[in-house]
């Protein structure tokens, strides 16, 4: 295709022979209000071209299709019903035929898209709480065993807990971390406590409202947001509703906070763990000690809202995370983002889900989700090997696209979390690999989060091996990592335009494994170097780039670039234009 | 392509590698709940092949990819990320690999679509109350003109009024009608009362709110629905609010009802009406005095909201019919759905939108949308010829797969309206052309209506033209297009399968301009055979009619086929098998 053109205008704007916005009449001609804005190729995936412009209508309203223009100047007018040659792009019927437009109705500001302005500048330290720090014994479990003494498994207690998340906030802080997110830290049976067992009570092995309210104020000092874990899909099968079910069955006043198809509820002491064929009621997974809460049920909801609340208007937090969050209902978090506006209207609320969220990301329930889809594509490319250069700019560019700016701005990015395989892991030990993995996650827009440990070289496989102990001697810290992390976290701070959404590919270079892109914003343009594979590599700069005298903002210096760009293996560099 | 496969599972159903639903592991494997569905081809649009299957998820959850197999048995995973070409339909990694999978994440009934049932089997006529029966000659504006005594002009009145309808409430019973749908009756200024001045209150033309009760109950006595047109978009500039914000400008309790730019408004008597230049404030098109209300406001938000309870847990009205729907936000639509369903769960919500509108159609806020674009369809084939048989058949198909057979069963089909020409003049005047659209339209799935007066002749061209007075004199009356409508209301009444959304074509036919489909249910199969020719046209049937003895329903004589079948010019026949 040659080029694009968006035909855009307002439905009513018509010198002759328009009416209604809806018009359908054959004779319809001087819609007045329309004008044609000549699009720009923006990228290409594996299937598509995309192509970008910006229109600003008057009066909130637009009907729009396209002109395409392809071999031989054929033009074709693209419109949501069909596409239909045409003549030239200002003279023919068809483009005052508003019934093949597309519609934009009316721009209302309540159903618009809009995030916490904070997010997009914040860097996020994820914290499991039971294995972070321990900085009261005291309240540690029986059962606990020394700190880091051993591979956690699924049931190991390490004492971690929140005054051993105070204690290291000024660590945090040094990193240059602006939030943390910590998963659940009420009441709950499991080191990970997402089978609450009471949402207003903070588990008394972490601490209790206190310890909480003094970590929410001491993170605030020192500019650091603080993201709480909200599971609301599931119960923990040890709370007083669940236990409730068990004790009355049909006559418990909480049987109807639940999915229950059947009594007597299946005896879980003679049931295999796990195992989908007997349970008769609706659980998390086929995980029978988190029974799945009906979140249409107006009891429910009342009380889960108020959980919501109650975190926000009593301790303050910035931000919700919703646990499990596309397994329930969407006109729950409808509410729930109605009411958590109301208190905080800048709240941050992030979805857990792993897929195309689109859905979820319209203006009515989340900010943000947490880009899964994005760690693939990074771990494909810089860990696993399992993209090459051309699939993985194509999968990045398709990311791009396939959600609007505003909404790529807040996206939560992270290359491992509890549940998955830790980054190093991915990367088979390879440093290397990760420190090119986090530099690509710190120049994408969005709001990236490093999980706990990363940053000095914490390693771990799949869960449980994923929520080692924090090592806190520094003699075992990777300090090289650490200097890494600390240095393209305070380049990301300081250049808008790391952050920006505006990114272009320079190089793809399939063969030596390695992309030169740019970042820029109205400022400064960037330009970041990678050589992903296990040679030096030798790049062919463009014009653009070649001769140029450059800032090598990682190490600070000057550079004079020649006409190719001779890096290490898995080398990097970047450079201000 | 030779055939679809779908490939859906339990995202937490895994023998092995599998975990938390969200697998993104290299080394899956083992994902016991998926199966390989063949899916059918369904249709072909002007760009794509459809293909159809179903699948009910045991545990509410499903994740999901195709699997298509194209020339030389090339076998492709079509998944939510990429094309990935596989070796086997059971035993490739990438079946497993759940990262690539399009997600069901969980069928929670609140957020599926679910529409009135009695919606798909009624049969609407929509009456625009000043021009349909003056049965109150006391309440007549002043200057009322003679009943049908000249064309109407856009400020025209007629005396029609709501006891002109109960009086012909037998004749509309008579057609075979059961719901009736009015333009606005509260009070407005204008003859169409879409510039409401009180929400509250029957238009005094029209009668008060004994008239509207005792035609309620009449309708339901004879098992007639009842819809009302709800203008939320904006109000009448004459109504209290509008007219103290214009009395006491910035001061006004009013002023944060409307979306205001600037004081003073402008003086509506200088201004050259509908000039968009001079317009200070937002209002429906460029109509001074329609003011856009402001539906973010709390206070307009609970205003509207009583209105639509007001008129159902007072009068008991079926329906709502929502004018420019799609202008109004949608935040309020979705309290607006909650508010009345909770009142009377088997409300009918359609909105009025005359473009794609899956938006409104997800549960959350509408039941059904007025299906403009399938009256385009029907009109370009049937009534102007702007599409051939081809063309015709691919748009039908297309509309067809647009939206959910749930959403399609309950959505208003029409061919004209008040905002339209009449069907017979987009015929021009062409009534057996006329006679075939109304078949088409009745032998859809979906709920479809008639404006009134199409079902005696009555003409009229583009508004104020479409909204002539109904006539009364049984001479004038087109009693054969009388007796078409009321055959095809019988037919669709008494055969599920015309009503049914299972349709295919078994002949389309470019040169003769002739289609036949087949329509069946469960019980029975019903061929509609279309001639939109001005010549005699000779169709080739297909094997499975060819020499078949069926039942001529239109005219209920049994019928023995040929191998081809002859219709004359515009004829159609309609055979049960």
């Amino acid at each position: 295709m040659n080029n694009a053109t968006l035909r855009i205008g307002d439905p009513y704007d018509w010198s002759d022979g328009g009416g209604g916005g809806n018009l359908n009449a054959e004779n319809a001609k001087g819609w007045s209000g329309a004008e044609n804005i000549l699009m720009q190729k923006e990228c290409e995936t594996e299937l598509f071209d995309y192509w970008f412009c910006e229109a600003r209508p008057q009066f909130y309203r637009a009907r729009y299709a396209f002109i395409l223009e392809g071999k031989d100047d054929e033009l074709l007018l693209f419109g949501e019903k069909q596409v239909v040659p045409i003549t030239s792009r200002e003279d023919d019927p068809a483009l005052s035929q508003l019934y093949n437009f597309y519609g934009f109705p009316y721009i209302n500001p309540t159903d618009v898209f809009t995030a916490p302005s904070w997010v997009k500048n914040t860097i996020w330290y994820q914290i499991f709480p039971e294995r972070f720090a321990n900085g009261n014994p005291d309240i540690s479990p029986e059962n606990t065993l020394p700190w880091g003494s051993q591979d956690p498994k699924s049931k190991s207690f390490f004492g971690g807990d929140i005054q051993g998340i105070i204690d290291h906030l000024d660590y945090i802080q040094d990193i240059g971390i602006t939030g943390i997110y910590l998963t659940p830290i009420t009441e709950g049976e499991s080191n990970h406590k997402y089978d609450t067992t009471d949402y207003f009570k903070v588990d008394p092995a972490f601490g209790d409202e206190k310890t909480i309210k003094v970590l929410i104020e001491e993170a605030h000092k020192r500019s650091i947001k603080v993201m709480f874990d909200a599971v609301f899909n599931h119960i923990g099968s040890s709370s007083k509703q669940w236990q409730d079910v068990l004790e009355y069955g049909k006559d418990s006043k909480y049987v109807d906070w639940f999915y229950i198809e059947q009594f007597p509820l299946i005896n879980e002491s003679k049931r295999k763990r796990h195992s989908k064929e007997m349970l008769n009621y609706r659980a998390f997974s086929f995980s029978e000690y988190m029974p799945k809460l009906n979140t249409e049920n107006p009891e429910v909801i009342e009380y889960l809202l108020e959980v919501g609340r109650y975190w926000v208007r009593n301790f303050d937090i910035d931000a919700w995370r919703l646990d499990v969050a596309n397994e329930v209902d969407q006109r729950f978090w409808r509410l729930f983002r109605d009411e958590l506006k109301a208190i905080k209207p800048e709240i941050y609320i992030l979805g857990e889900i792993w897929h195309d969220s689109m859905n979820w990301l319209k203006g009515d329930q989340f900010d943000a989700v947490m880009n899964y889809p994005l760690t693939d594509a990074i771990l494909g490319f810089f860990a696993t090997d399992t993209l090459n250069a051309q699939q993985f700019t194509s999968l990045i560019n398709e990311l791009h696209v396939n959600y609007p700016i505003n909404v790529n701005e807040v996206s939560f990015l992270l290359l491992d979390s509890h549940d998955t395989p830790r980054l190093i892991n991915k990367c088979s030990a390879n440093k290397d690999k990760a420190k090119l993995a986090y530099l690509f996650q710190f120049t994408q827009t969005g709001s990236p989060c490093i999980y706990y440990g990363g940053e000095i070289g914490l390693d771990g496989g799949e869960d449980p091996l994923n929520r080692k102990c924090m090592v806190w001697d520094e003699t075992q810290h990777d300090l090289d990592m650490k200097a890494h992390i600390k240095n393209i976290i305070k380049l990301r701070k300081k250049h808008v335009a790391l952050r920006s959404h505006n990114m272009s590919w320079l190089l793809v270079d399939e063969k030596q494994n390695s992309v030169i892109f740019q970042k820029e914003d109205d400022d400064e343009k960037i330009v970041i170097v990678m050589n992903n594979s296990n040679k030096p590599s030798q790049l062919k700069l463009s014009e653009s780039l070649s001769g140029r005298k450059v800032l090598d903002i990682y190490n600070n210096t000057p550079y004079q670039m020649a006409e190719t760009l001779t890096l290490p293996a898995f080398g990097f560099a970047i450079y201000k234009l």
